[in-house]
């Protein structure tokens, strides 16, 4: 039997045991803690930032890939002069963690994407402001998500925190993009270069999170449709990212997309897919990392929606909301990841697909809001 | 969380971890062995006839159901009385682990089905034969799978070696029916009363064992849909089973349904459901087991087809086949069980949905072979 080990023990190593299991390939998990999301498949607990610890886990599986991108460079290089087999690899790894490199990267292949700047400095900000109508956004290069580590500034000193604690180091200046809206397109690319894109999606962001996505993103043109998946194509290959990929999108107020962040992993953007297409993206990624052939990524309804469950119920468990969202939305598909409720964190999501978005939309929010 | 204990660890049991794990479901299992399709759930080992196995494996979980058909009476009641939730339970799966109980306690709801009599001699075959054209089919009360214990005798020593293993008790005799061919419906019923039916579908029998499953039945009537659906629900309700109930019917040449087989737990012939419907049978019955409200059933294409994986590759292992089988069939569903390649064993199968019903058919098949 083929073993893929994941590390990291969080819902995306959770949802890939779905997938895993049913076609027949044994998953293994290094998790950071026992009864993490993933549990169930955890093999070994232990620090994914230490040698030793990465190295033994890794040693009787055919392929590693990761539930997050934060696994450090000394250690990917460690496992790949073991001769493990490790997707992506830590040079598109590397790509992912640091968004300067990340910018920097896009630059070289030609990828459309905001203004950007390093900065070290007060002074190197005021020009920046000054280039752009006095806004900007600012991001630590590394450790950011869910909106954590970006900031909106009119001010060259907005960011003196950051550069107190980067010692130095240059922060990220982007543009202050003008959006109509954020679009997310994902693809799956095999080490041996097949590539097979998802339809684009839209997304929708609250307090920096993703909230809800609609596939395919409505109204979006044959051409957009193409250009976005290009893009991501251009990214996978420039990068050499293996597995799957997704690329944060903007849609300018004058049609440009411009692309935003990048993930090489299952993303929230790509949830839909569990229930919306004939491959989801957990398959395609599994297929991915073992250079398996890629799954067909079409829709199997006119129109998905996900909605992710923030926060979760503020008394009692996930599970105690099972009855209601059911008996209220039988056609609705509900995810939760073994996690407590916590203002804010993700606990799961919903899924819906309809012949109508609109339809798929109000069965989705309306079983989500069971577990509010 | 819910937790949800699995008695057995072939691939039924395996094919409730991906919907329980989505879910948000805690599943455990009590393997006969190490290296069972469900090992990635299985928290214990251990023999299922043994109460004290079955009892400390039970203690900690919320709902115990079953992989198999076989746990013994005496262990069921154990589990009963020390007041854990068993489902099905022990009254229902005492009519599945008897032919002769279920056969009599379906003639006392009135169920369709062929004629039968029990039997304890060559005298009581030959009155059966004599009434009946000569021909019969005899079945072991207990203890057939997949054809085993099932036999069609045209002379009345036909059945001597039965006789001497089952001591005296009787064995079961029935007509043999003319069939035009066989299908399956099969519903969900929760402890509380709710009930949701699949649709009916067609299956092929190789040798006594599944081979491929239609659904829907093709041609199959309104009026047909809504028989095979009732006569589900007045078993269902009659033997109060619990869980997922397949019924396998014979539709004769006169165009009537009668009841062959049983199926209390899910079932061959609703592995399509995993990727042709809303709710698959396995979500389904942990639903249900659960006394959760019960998915939609709705199929999410027109048609849908499940192609049996039956003994496997001659050498090597079901993984050498997946880049045949997925390069060639990109929007086929492969499952495999984790099973050893074995002559006639079931290792695995393919679905695949269409608008058509041929495409369907043409998509598993393809796919299927690769595993051959």
């Amino acid at each position: 039997m083929m073993k893929l080990g994941v590390i990291g023990g969080g819902q995306l190593a959770r949802m890939m045991i779905a997938p895993a299991t049913e076609l027949g390939i044994e998953i293994r998990v290094l998790a950071e803690e026992d009864g993490m999301s993933a549990a169930i498949a955890a093999t070994a607990t232990g620090d994914y930032r230490d040698v030793d610890t990465v190295l033994a886990f890794a040693k009787d599986v055919d392929v590693i890939t990761f539930d997050h991108e934060h696994v450090p460079q000394s250690v990917l290089g460690a496992l790949v002069h073991a001769g493990i087999a490790v997707h992506p690899g830590p040079g598109a790894l590397r790509i992912a963690q640091d968004k300067l490199v990340m910018r920097a990267t896009l630059a070289q292949i030609g990828a459309p994407q905001p203004d950007w700047a390093p900065a070290s400095s007060r002074d190197d900000l005021q020009a920046f402001l000054d280039g752009h109508g006095g806004k900007a956004v600012v991001k630590t290069p590394r450790g950011g998500y869910d909106g954590k580590g970006v900031r909106v500034i009119s001010a060259a000193d907005e960011a003196d925190d950051w550069f107190d604690a980067f010692a130095g180091e240059p922060i990220l200046v982007e543009e202050l993009v003008d959006f109509r809206r954020e679009l997310a397109q994902q693809v799956a690319r095999r080490p041996s270069g097949e590539m097979v894109p998802f339809v684009v999606v839209e997304t929708v962001q609250r307090d920096g999170v993703c909230s809800e996505v609609f596939a395919p993103a409505p109204h979006a043109s044959e051409r957009e449709m193409e250009v976005a998946a290009e893009i991501a194509a251009t990214i996978a290959e420039g990068l050499d990212v293996t597995g799957m990929l997704a690329v944060e999108l903007f849609e300018t107020v004058d049609g440009r997309l411009l692309v935003n962040e990048l993930a090489m992993r299952p993303h929230n953007s790509g949830h839909w897919t569990q229930d919306g297409a004939v491959t989801s993206q957990f398959e395609q990624h599994v297929r991915a990392v073992l250079d398996l052939p890629l799954g067909s990524p079409e829709l199997t309804a006119e129109a998905a929606c996900m909605i992710n469950i923030l926060g979760g119920p503020q008394s009692g468990s996930m599970s105690d909301r099972f009855a209601l969202a059911m008996a209220d939305q039988p056609t609705a598909k509900i995810h939760t990841y073994g996690k407590a409720p916590r203002p804010g964190r993700k606990v799961g999501h919903v899924n819906a697909t309809s012949d109508e978005l609109e339809d798929a939309v109000y069965i989705a929010r309306a079983a989500a809001a069971s577990f509010a």
